[in-house]
């Protein structure tokens, strides 16, 4: 709790190299500022808005270069499932399993994911109230109490996602940690014809924010090179930017902690 | 085209009776108005808000008590697939295979649907804009030609469905029949604690309202007691007042088929 | 009750010889149909997006030629008003003194209006609840029991409206005829740069549905040339094409009053 | 720029005693922190959502007691203006005139309060985008520079407004100083039957939030006993509790200015 979390990586498994370029940055980064890193790539682009579209490597050798990435440079993983069968598989590469927000209600995957015994990263809903992941963890807490909670966006309108800050507060009621995507957020779904846009511009300010708010950790997309990206070229976070922007994230997150306590005494948390 | 189609049933198969009840009434209703119907029943209810909330007979009694149905009373069936492997058992029974709303942009499960040759219902999820099912049918079309599109509401705020009658045109420019599903429509998501709540009196205008925009046919669901049944109990039709309900849909139905002949005359479509 | 009333004209006061043309058409029309008419066109735009844009005669003049419609062609007027001061001055020209969307919550306008004897027509904010209206009429019934309450779509996301159907039918409930308005329905609110766009085709189709959820009146913008109308060029209908709608309009009006009364017998309203 | 604004006080001018309690508390904490400080009350709630609710003091009586305050806190007044009429007598007592949100494109309105010479503060409307205040501003910077915009919520459903943080930065490219409305922004608009509801928990961790995006200035209602109040009862701000409240967000602030140089200088604003 005294310490940040971060999940991130490049968005889809493109290959081992960038895997490896976006981890060596990130751990040595995480590991300066006492941030507890979770390295983050999907095997499977499962849910793309075209079917023109990338989907990365799949699961084998998505998992194979994931296991890699975990040896070579000791960090935890996180990746997502998109069908149950997928669990057992992942669950020998990855520490964490992440429910995609469109099958956050999807209870067989739920269970599945928290029968492996591992984290289990809910990410909520676009067309979900935050209170609306009340009930979804309960439909796994027979079998895990190692539950993440990550807020990524609702639906404004078409080809639009706003973030409720007051969400973030509403979610901690669920009493698991909450994470700030801040990167899908500012995705524009649906909204260049066949493909998803973004405002990559504005993922640092949300988290800014979200950090304000209070969360136990953010999530982000980040490319060493992200128009060239295979998904989400338009709102992944340039590697090269990463450093200033996590330092200054910490900060906040660490001004908040020492806030939060005088909040608490004045009544005001 | 100019015959309404009525895709209907109990939300879940609950049992052979409820199920033989509702598609005994049905059949004859629609032979007497010559409404092509289609038998629609869950085996499974995947992803409800809450996990205390039952689910249904399961894959294989589901489709046992739909294979009954099936041979007893003459009628082809719809029901709604979650997993890729679904696809297959599902497809030795069911005519046409639904894909639920929240799964509307799951390419395996789509692609897996579309292969069995079987019709693909996609229901456009509620995060998605009308046009934003285009790209979702370019995804199967290199299987399947025969695809249905359902509209069942936006995410409108939190806990709140509304039906964008414009969407329905949008939706008719991917060039398949689009369904207006009524009573899916009318809920209330997550709205009450832990469940869907809902507005059955909305679905019967909301019916007329889409049928009077043109589409080719409806979704309802429909119950002898819905305050008893164990899904949608807020929704779901009484099966005592479908028979007015569809003399009177077939009849707007009918009127205007003729009418937009004479709109299409003086530009007006 | 049992004839349909059309609140129609052009948005603006152009000209005299501008209103004329679409007062002769529509007079005539509606004569023929037993439509009620009342004439409609506005003195001010006064919520203009941009300051650049036209914003007609203004008062006097524009009084001026309302007077010269209604004594020409023996019409009934209603035109909108934006300050108190103008309820009087208007009262003596207009019939039906309307109160613009973004000014339903003024309760010194509201009550200025009913002051006057004149029918009010209030339009529902686009930041409003159907069932918000009820406390709006409550303002004024002290004053006047001749209220008419339209829908013109509400927010939904930025730079788009939506048209909740069954508000229509929550509207209904506050005891006061409904009118739709077809045509700012499909307004994109400041989506073009500086001003306001539209979508003039859908605004037939979702006549056609709010006639079957059951409205007393349709409200609609109609030009002889809308892209040269200096406001609401993309959602004014042609005035060339108005005659078939109105048939249509009247129509299905017609055959939903007489289902109306089975409906009711089957317990279905 | 370097000093954090501050408006804020009671909703509405209950008696000269409540504004001058508030004014004295606000003064002296903000001369502390180095605030600039501008004392907020309206004369008049002319948009309430029931004509039950008390609409305050009145015009003559309100800047009466205004105009009090105004010499014996030397504080200056910002206050709100709902027609055209009132902008001359108001901007006699009145060092800011507000404009508020339904009536932002209201022309005449913008432009009367311009021509005053004193400060306008534009409140964008729960239903525009904040790209649209643009535009708005339009309308006026031929009378005057002296421009302020303030955010305080955006439609989000029915009974709901949602804040959109990064409209902030947004509004921010319009070229005047950005304001956040702590305590309209929490509002629930027509929630509670006649009248409207609040959530005044949330009101501080999104004005956190909102400084933490960057903003000049706070708005907030103030009041010694908020339950009682005539206005916005469950959104107002306990005064008891606003010192360490201010603190905080004075804190916030001089680190997000200190930040923001250094985030410049690395190319991440």
């Amino acid at each position: 709790d005294s310490q940040l979390t971060l999940l991130a990586g490049p968005c889809a498994i493109e290959s081992y190299e960038t895997c490896a370029e976006v981890a060596d940055t990130l751990k040595e980064v995480c590991e300066r500022l006492h941030i507890n890193y979770v390295f983050k790539s999907s095997f499977d682009k499962a849910n793309r808005s075209s079917v023109e579209s990338d989907r990365g490597q799949g699961l084998e050798r998505g998992l194979a270069i994931l296991s890699r990435i975990k040896h070579d440079y000791h960090v935890p993983i996180v990746t997502d499932v998109h069908e149950s069968y997928q669990c057992e598989p992942v669950s020998q590469v990855a520490d964490v399993l992440q429910i995609p927000a469109f099958l956050s209600r999807q209870t067989d995957l739920l269970v599945a994911a928290a029968k492996t015994g591992k984290v289990v990263n809910i990410k909520k809903g676009q067309f979900m109230a935050p209170e609306d992941l009340i009930p979804a963890t309960r439909k796994i807490t027979d079998y895990t109490s190692k539950i993440l909670l990550t807020e990524r966006g609702s639906s404004f309108g078409y080809h639009r996602l706003i973030v409720d800050m007051t969400g973030l507060i509403e979610m901690r009621k669920a009493g698991f940690p909450i994470i700030f995507d801040a990167t899908h957020s500012v995705q524009v779904p649906g909204g260049y014809g066949g493909h998803s846009g973004g405002n990559r511009d504005y993922a640092f300010p949300l988290m800014r924010a979200a950090l304000e708010i209070g969360v136990a950790g953010i999530f982000a997309e980040v490319h060493p090179n992200p128009p060239e990206a295979i998904s989400d070229a338009d709102n992944q976070i340039y590697l090269s930017k990463i450093t200033p922007i996590l330092e200054n994230a910490n900060h906040i997150f660490q001004e908040h902690r020492k806030d939060a306590e005088e909040m608490a005494a004045n009544g005001l948390l």
